[in-house]
């Protein structure tokens, strides 16, 4: 059994964290901190929770995180890089789910997320833990960054294309959009049911902090620059994203289906679905599924790639409870196979 | 393992059977049959159990039936009256999700289902499927009913007062409210998102069928007669079901919590929240709960109930698990553990 | 012109009260004032308003209130009662939309609300502004304290039964359901949109700041003591409340669609439905009517009354106008003709 | 008083249409006809229409169409281009909702429609009623073809781009979202909220029946070809279409705030936001307006246009009102001037 600590798990991608340890047969929930929430049965915050998990939330500065093998961060960014360096050194090892280690340069990092990094020396060590591209170093990493959401969606639909040179890197567009529980559990009015149902926008067209992120794998998968236009909106509903890609094709004739399904073969959460479909973001509610599907509309020279998940689960938990079955050498669909709640 | 037929599997019923018995240890689902939907993937019909279910839809006369040792109907009602007498006569138990098998009374049936029942004498053999209830009887059973989605809620929430005489049985109100997916799969303008979202409304006021199956587990558990309002409504959102239930109490003091707790003390899908709690529907999402508060405002002598299941689970699939379970000897939790997807 | 002032018109009251000045022919509004907001303008915070409001919120200690014919209070409760004293000095009339008016027994408003009363002596002269109840005292009124949202949808439900003694006082029971705008535009986690959609919950079933406003109006109907059992529901959807309401029928025969067609025969707003309907929440969605259908399932003895209305229109802001509009001797209905927007 | 028919008037766009007219200071609902309806009383059929609209269905091929001054017909697809020609015979003047009149070529319309076009002769004069392009000819048209939903969006969204040459013409994407009322109120398993809710998806990648309406609109305005990637999808809620709108700019500065203002400064119904702003589909919901925001994301050379409507609205019936008002010389706004529901 592999002893987990989870800091900072009182919102949306802590909750959902708990879920899935409490239903792996490998791990075990050591303890789970949260300052404002002390003493507080975490059951009676989740009701959904009662008879699965028992603990009480405790003091973030609790010695047990020591002694755990694995510690998640649920954190708000810029809460982690304070706690990392000291666990490490104690050997435990960390997966990340906010956004603290995932840009390699911490200039970058200082610009989009308005704070110095903590510990900048600590990056190059992090693994950034898309297992459809790290899935090696991962294995060995002594701390894992989780990807963003939509840098999950992102990055899987477009990496085929871009590994084969297939597209002008510069036409790179994704319109993507998610459910509301990507904004979190804050109290914010824009989250509010009355704000946010029965609406929808786009936010941030100037400039989304998944940018640099996204760009990073893009460049990486690549090997040369691209230029992207990442549009996110809010659409009412609780989870889910769907990122539609656009990306100009340089070369004449390309069977984009094979790509895709060759791309993915052996993956155990991403599946390409038939030529001709549309994935619904239901269809990967609760699970850890990536599903795709490209399209070449009126055989054009333009590529629409459709790609969906669940953000809670492969764009945040679910991932984040992959990467440890890597990196603790277990199967890499343990705790993970429940099927999509429909409808 | 337990081979496992369903007849019937298009509906939301169905798929939520299929998503529970495709996670089930000890049951394998051996072949599921529709008319209209001959021939086809049943993950064409539901993505989300791509990967998990690779079986097709067959001919409902198939033989394969007789080969199962466990067949759910999740048909509309009054067509699987027709198939189970041959069925049992091969040796097949059979647990019916439709309303079949549900009332002892045929003249009862016939009077709210508009048709003549096409095996009456086989309604003396069929148990009641609510494991709370009939637990014993239903580890026997050759045919189980399952109970209908209000009914599972309303009468788990009435039975511990009824069964100790603690109010006047003419006084009951049960005022439920269920989600859109009770209506089902099929194609009807009410049922649309256009009409439903955004929206409230109550229907069948004047005599709903749940109501006689509510009246029957009823005055069995009070041993005498009762008279039961129920008005049922519709509230947008895909699942759950919150009974509100009320009644006047006939003694003085009385702790209600405690009779709650001791009532379902043993019982592993049925969790009494502490006292003063205020049930939600989805903490019980896709989850096999029953979970109940119960409340004596401004220490008067009505008694309100608030009592919350998931329809599509303990309201029907689940509910069909568990007394799988039971009729096979296995641990009746069994493939029924997940936890309500919250958010 | 009435020249109008708004106090507080932040909330989803407010700016629905700003929606129906701004399209009312008689009415000008000259000023709105907010502590937090002051000197944004009004359709920056609401873009649905742009270009047809185009002032901007000001300080509420401003003097110009008191050159207002007409002030309304779209305040949080104990806010109106301190401001209240010296307008009407200055000759203002004031239709306070808060609870600071709405109960006649000071002593009962401080239990509820929690506080001691600013100017009880007020108390005497504001009328409960439910027009179909006290219409002509309204007409000469210097404050109107208008009806809360439940009370509204609850007494017009009740009114008939109780006005001709058909039913048992002590057998009354409301089962309310309410949109989430009626919980207001407060950031609070519990009106989030991934808290409070595809979820049904009851709240504060132990007792709920309304039932004092609605038994004050019951009993004044019956002219006898009544006891109420209120439960409170959230549903998820945005506008709209639901009543359904019980009671036990004291007399052998009585035509109750006769007695409710005749009691509101003459009233604009409340539209009693056909034998046998159930009315919908979004059939008054937007619109000031309150629509009234009356069961008596299995002929039995209790009565089932349904009652919606939208909540911020009849159950607050147009509630407010049409007291407005009698206050001023203008058509009861100026204003308030909108159609209900459906879907 | 403009003697008023609607051919058709039983989907969404028909109950708006009525809608509207019932509060038209200037049109007078004359009849209403549908095939499947005839007799029953239009109130019944949507409540929200009690006290407002007495009339009932009628036959379609009821004279009475003859005798009117305009009929609009919210028929399907290839219905109204059988009764047009006899309609304009008798001099009636008419506003087409369905697609039957809105492409010049009649061949194109065959191969998205798939129907032999029953009158082409006719084509030629319908005018194309986008009044923002088609103003002074739509005045004296004796046909108008009204825009579609999605068409309305995207062609006020790139048309001031393209009038000044600004944009690359092969570069052009339109992702658009719409509300599930945009798929009629076919009873259609599709629309179900079961289905629709809580999830989101495109659909019609490979080519959708409003692609060749907006590049005809689009080649028109650019005075060149165009090529138009267009991704329709729906998202989870009832009203609303938004349009993100992608092009790469061939000039080096421009001010596209100052660009975009001015092309729409005297248009009644169009709404240029400030600079950095997000619109919301809400903030037109019920309303007229269509709400646009321009960006330069990163000062790059891809521009990027949010352009939001309500679908049945100015997508649908609110269009046609205005197409009306034109038509007849009456004020454009006039029965259009109802201001959003928000929240």
């Amino acid at each position: 059994m592999i002893k987990v600590g989870v800091v900072g798990g009182t919102g949306y991608t802590g909750v959902e964290l708990l879920r899935l340890i409490a239903g792996h047969p490998q791990a075990e929930l050591s303890l789970i901190t949260s300052r404002s929430e002390e003493g507080k049965a975490v059951a009676d915050m989740y009701p959904n929770l009662r008879g699965a998990v028992d603990i009480r939330f405790s003091l973030p500065d609790n010695d047990g995180l020591g002694d755990c093998d694995l510690v998640f961060f649920a954190t708000p960014n810029a809460v982690a890089m304070h706690q990392v360096p000291d666990l490490l050194k104690q050997g435990v090892r960390i997966v990340d789910l906010s956004a603290d280690f995932r840009l390699r340069d911490n200039k970058e990092w200082s610009r989009w997320y308005g704070a110095v990094h903590a510990c900048p020396e600590i990056l190059e060590q992090a693994v950034y833990g898309l297992p459809e591209v790290n899935r090696a170093a991962i294995k060995e990493a002594r701390i894992v960054a989780n990807p963003g959401c939509y840098p999950t969606a992102v990055q899987l639909g477009f990496l085929p294309l871009l590994k084969q040179n297939l597209v002008n890197t510069s036409s790179l567009i994704a319109d993507a959009k998610s459910g509301v529980s990507g904004a979190g559990r804050g109290a914010s009015i824009g989250s509010l049911l009355c704000e946010a149902s029965e609406s929808f926008k786009a936010y941030a067209v100037s400039g989304h902090r998944h940018l640099p992120e996204i760009k990073q794998g893009l460049v990486q998968a690549a090997s040369m620059d691209v230029e992207l236009t990442f549009v996110p909106h809010l659409t009412p509903m609780i989870r889910g994203i769907h990122a539609t890609l656009y990306a100009d094709l340089t070369v004449g004739q390309v069977d984009l289906q094979s790509l895709y399904e060759e791309a993915y073969a052996t993956e155990p959460f991403v599946d390409i679905l038939p030529q001709g479909s549309h994935p619904e973001t239901r269809s990967v509610k609760g699970s850890n599924y990536c599903r795709i599907a490209v399209h070449q509309p009126q055989e054009g020279n333009r590529v629409v790639v459709l790609s969906v998940i669940d953000n809670l689960v492969k764009g945040a938990a679910g991932q984040a409870v992959q990467n440890m079955n890597i990196m603790f050498g277990l199967p890499e669909s343990m705790g993970l196979e429940a099927i999509a709640l429909m409808p």
